[in-house]
């Protein structure tokens, strides 16, 4: 018995999905004929897995939820695509006449940017990215990565490396997902674990596996919008406005303390 | 950190499965409101990991791969469909009037098949079904259940349990894939230490995985035309047909040696 190797799982999933979805290059194939789909598999460390679809890392706005349709109208002026995966959201803002940087911490997430057409593209944690100097005016988290908060402890260093980053006005536009509406027991018993080790009930653990790869075990925070403007206080940011048309899914938007005036100049 | 459960992985795939396909039931949801497609998880032993989409075990017949299509056209006399599954071949079989029992170890599997409108079913293994004196001329192995004979010191066993519920002149209908054609280094690599611990080459060691539930580690066979003459060499049981038009995957007709003749007539 031999266990996963370490790898650049989301990038690796990401260039077949877009190899399949081309026609074209090295495709994961069924029987070594008939090109499969690509699926990324999501293990929780309670022993649950569920397999992902890759194609809608791929997907055009038409595709989309309409609440990532209606977070596209929240930015304002230079915009970091935090987690740019695919490049899904950067390349419908660059078709919009939107300055933005697609940042990743996946070389293969960069390198499938690239080739869809990415022009801005940064392979970098958003504390090395927070060194360069560069500034924005939207921070874009798309596709449930205010899970990228991870808790209690990474939130605030998170926000703080956003804030080094951000223009006058600045402003977070974060998808999440509040998970508490369910009844199912396997969820309900695992956030009941999670609170009595003093993490918040949707903190999950997870790793990602794709083939013979597999990533550490990460934080990946879903939470409700009273937890997340709990996390938000003393931070400088402030949860400003709400979205939650589509719950559980929500747009958050995070402004600057006394900073308000400044985002509504920049609309 | 905890493990996945002792479950009946695939019956409750194929629930959720029906759920899903029908609109109706308990049905995995994203965020507890959309509909998730069900996705079955394929674990080897190597560390690889695979998702299957569960929809095509209930798929009719206008959606299967032509090779499963013309192995209805195979089967005679009263079928045993080893490994029922879904029933997407009983169901079939059935519209055509074909006398067709459907055979699974899954609880969860003969459940669905009954929802479904599978008439005649069985829960057990083939040597238990064995022991109960039932007899058949066809047995029909379909979805790469070829797999079931495992390797060289499970296939005499379970081509004996089908030889001993055989009429005169029964036939196997199974579906394979030769998974030679490859050179994924990947596969090789692992086809190779098969090789080295004096298994077939691709004699895979799995477990199936699905939300919090895992199977046992078991063995399922992919083999060339040439391993399978070989395993069936001295079972009573000889290669007599074989159709790879759709190679690498492939129909395989099994005939008890000397009971061709008694297949034609069925014919």
């Amino acid at each position: 018995m031999k266990g996963p190797l370490a790898g650049d799982v989301f990038g690796e999933m990401l260039r077949d999905a877009l190899a399949v979805a081309a026609g074209v290059g090295r495709r994961p194939l069924a029987g070594g004929r008939l090109p499969r789909p690509v699926i990324e598999i999501v293990e929780r460390d309670d022993g649950l897995v569920n397999g992902v679809l890759a194609a809608p890392y791929l997907a055009g706005p038409d595709e989309w939820p309409a609440h990532d349709r209606r977070a596209l109208d929240l930015v304002r002026g230079r915009v970091l695509d935090i987690g740019v995966g695919g490049g899904r959201a950067a390349l419908a803002l660059q078709e919009r006449g939107v300055a933005v940087t697609g940042l990743d911490v996946s070389p293969g997430a960069i390198e499938v940017c690239r080739a869809r057409g990415v022009r801005d593209l940064v392979h970098a944690t958003v504390e090395e990215h927070a060194a360069a100097g560069r500034r924005y005016d939207t921070f874009l988290l798309l596709g449930n990565n205010l899970g990228l908060l991870e808790g209690r402890e990474r939130a605030p260093r998170f926000l703080a490396a956003l804030a080094a980053m951000a223009n006058p006005g600045a402003r977070v536009v974060a998808q999440g997902t509040d998970p508490y509406g369910t009844t199912d027991p396997v969820q309900v018993t695992y956030h009941e674990r999670n609170r009595g080790l003093g993490r918040l009930g949707g903190q999950l653990r997870l790793r990602l596996r794709y083939r013979e790869l597999a990533t550490d075990w990460f934080d990946y925070l879903v939470c409700s919008l009273a937890e997340l403007a709990e996390l938000v206080d003393g931070t400088g940011w402030r949860l400003a406005e709400v979205d939650d048309a589509d719950a559980p899914y929500y747009l958050a938007c995070l402004h600057l303390d006394g900073a308000a005036d400044g985002a509504q100049v920049l609309a």
